[in-house]
């Protein structure tokens, strides 16, 4: 029986701003990557965040970004590997502070968008941001792209990794996300992101190379938050994952 | 015989800006606080410094301060008990990541410029740097101005706590610090620094009000790092209080 | 026949953070309030907000505030006159300079929030930010609360000056805003901030002390576009001006 | 008789953090490029720096840069064109404010760091710093890498353009300089700089390709103000290039 975790990208608030609906999404993840105040978050949203996923008995990690809110960590950084690893090291602490106050395991780490996109690429940000987890804590789990270089910087370093699927993200032939810049690129339709969801728990990526053909392995599931279906498109996630035998576990 | 501790504010440099000298300092301290990227210091500032800190067996503590880079942390600010508490939280967990990482024991907390200015008189505003201090740990001890609302709520809540006194600093009859105002507020010469660092050392904060005299009790001094002779009248300090039979000992 | 200006603080929203209706209020309004950067928006958000006016034929104005994203810059600061005058110089010229490409007057200066307040009582703050506004141009319009040190600062100086009143605030005797800490402190009832903007357009602030009675002047109006029914209070206050007979024109 | 501007970045100390000895430099260059607040700069030091240029009658230029204090603009962002116009235009209304209520012309724009090295090579970066520039003000003179693409599309957009060249930086045989990564990448010795910028001066930079030879003509020299012997080398380039003759004015 296959198993997986769901996970979203909570406490994207940052003072007077609010964004998306982290209470709505509770019911049908598994685990959470809070943001930590760099690319989105600040102290008290985290701190609420913190207590909303222990209410809801959801799994804490920590989601560390560039420090850049006006472009919400999504633009791309030339930041030096140690830069980098320092960065990660400050963010994980700074959550971690919120989770012991609140006696709230840290479970995983997961970087933030163009953090994740360029580690999923660049092994020596891969191995950086491995290595600020590795010496946090040997027990947290780093999540990654599946497939990509930070997942296979953290197995080296001897962490348990995670490689993480996208039910609502358009794949290319070669396990790749389709890029945001195509109208495609985005599973809109509810139905349609559930029956992916169900394929990556069962079966993982489909990677094909001319006649070769492959799996890659996913464990946990990525549902965005930010949409303005988000709800529904989680709901059905979570439903055609039951209902399809797969279980439901935090990382 | 007299013991007291040394401290200094370290780490006070952010990214390609440079302040203080801190290896100079590292001699004649017992003990530091290191910025924690809000008022000052960054990442790496804060990695680097952790590390000469362990080098030179200098006790670390975290030093919170107000997020205002441009005024240094020494602007007051109306921030709401909770936002206070969850910021020196933040900062406290940030800096407890790079002591983690570099096997260094984080043994306090004091609090920067106007937050600790206004800790000192503030109940409120007591009350939240120490509800953040003690619900990271009871074993950290807080350190605040001799005689202050911080240093009275951090006894109130059980915390070890350590009162500060200023050997650079002329003080008013009533125990209080005079203010940078006045053109006399700081002590520049080294030997009149080091003599006020042994009276306070020996025998503490003198108050006068009318005929009642009393005496507050000094646990910690603080040399000021920032001052263009500080090395030299930290070296001053440190010899006086040797000189004098005190015992210099990190809190 | 009385006149009157309804102005809005418009283009506060900030990166992938989106916050009021500016498109919703411009039907309602004569004149907007432009966030510079520093207490919300961002140079995207400036150059839409100044279009978007200029579309409308609605009058542009800079709305300077503390540089403090995270608490909107409605916590106090303590700033010195001289930062506070070359703050509030930065940012007009900032949002002048988005004026000027899209050849759109820039007419008025309103601080934001905390500075707001502060400079109807604090005279030196009055002054900082008066100096700002009259060495920039000498023939803007300085809006500050009816009554208040601002609108007194900026008369002395030879500025023309804008009292403003508030449609959904309720106002104490003494013709001073009611604390937000008051649940009765905002006017929710769009009827019934209707009927106060008719009173203010029509005999201004009224002022009770003991027997004696007088008015303040008002010369605008805001509208607060960040409330839930914001454009429904919008859409009553501006039909009851006009059919009140109040000619509404900016500035 | 050849006729060199001599410039120099300014300005780039932040709150309490000083940086350069821009008093020092200020006998030695004809014109200056004042940092914006973005990636060095406050709004006070902005206003500092521009009396000082008006003091000594060094011309005034915007340096626009990355919204990135902790990197000094030295890391590279991927901006969208958009956002780099609307971030320029914002920096240069900034500073134009402070030379308007000073009197000083604003009569150049020069990007920093990150900015100048990707708009010396991306065309489409390139067009959306001349569109800030030129939408601006049509006779603002653009500041870029001699033979860069963003001289290229400043000409193209029909600006007065500037090409820099570097007494103090090794060039490469095609005409680009020499990355910092290598060791001989600055030229320290003050004699070999002065020799560099008089021949910079007088016959521009060499390119050479295979047999081919050309000249890349230079109207400014850029003087690096943050090395610890900035100023004897400043003066050495100012002498050699008096003595040898070239005439020296402010673009």
């Amino acid at each position: 029986m296959a198993t997986i975790d769901i996970n979203a990208d909570l406490g994207e608030s940052f003072g007077t701003y609010s964004l998306g609906n982290d209470s709505a999404l509770m019911s049908y993840i598994t685990s959470c990557n809070i943001a930590c105040g760099f690319h989105a978050g600040d102290p008290r949203v985290m701190q609420v965040t913190v207590r909303l996923a222990k209410k809801h008995n959801v799994q804490v990690g920590a989601h560390p970004g560039y420090p850049d809110l006006q472009g919400f960590g999504r633009r791309r950084m030339d930041m030096a590997p140690e830069e980098v690893e320092t960065m990660v090291l400050y963010q994980i602490g700074a959550l971690a502070a919120f989770c012991r106050v609140e006696q709230v395991d840290l479970r995983h780490v997961k970087p933030h968008g163009a953090l994740y996109n360029q580690a999923a690429k660049d092994p020596r940000l891969a191995i950086a941001i491995t290595r600020a987890v590795a010496r946090f804590s040997k027990s947290l789990v780093l999540v990654g792209l599946a497939g990509s270089a930070l997942v296979a910087a953290g197995k080296e370093s001897g962490l348990q990794v995670a490689g993480e699927g996208f039910p609502e993200r358009t794949y290319e032939t070669d396990g790749s996300l389709r890029s945001r810049q195509y109208p495609d690129a985005l599973i809109t339709d509810p139905a349609a992101a559930a029956a992916q969801a169900l394929e990556l728990a069962r079966e993982g990526v489909a990677i094909r190379s001319g006649k070769q053909f492959q799996r890659l392995a996913v464990e946990t599931l990525c549902i965005h938050g930010d949409s303005p279906h988000a709800e529904v498109t989680a709901a059905a996630v979570y439903r055609a994952l039951e209902e399809g035998g797969v279980e439901l576990r935090a990382l």
